[in-house]
């Protein structure tokens, strides 16, 4: 099980969060997201590796930018 | 051509303002719908009169709260 953190910008309410979490959900080999406006932080959880550029592009579709963090 | 003003409160992008123009312009009557997150203020247009209690149910139903103003 991996886990990787992102930072999401310009993320404002429940509605942000949610375009987030299907974008990244939608990734290929992605298990589990963890999203909040609040604080910016994206969780994702994979069984294999997730390619950080996925996950960003699937953010960026979402209509955000991210940057992993950890 | 009817127009009345709303504040709407609680909107924080356009995912907010979709919401509420979607199930404001889905009450019986209205025209169109102008509303903006920023400001907060949202105008609905129509032919014949509509009832501030539809409009304001309608931005409860998208889970913001409005009061009319003008």
């Amino acid at each position: 099980m991996m886990m990787n953190e992102y930072l999401v910008t310009g993320m404002s309410c429940g509605h942000c969060e949610a375009s987030v979490r299907r974008e990244v959900t939608a990734v290929r080999g992605v298990e589990a997201v963890e999203v909040s406006a609040a604080s910016g932080r994206l969780l994702v959880t994979s069984q294999t590796d997730v390619a950080d550029e996925d996950v960003i592009a699937a953010v960026d579709e979402a209509g955000y930018e991210a940057v992993r963090v950890a």
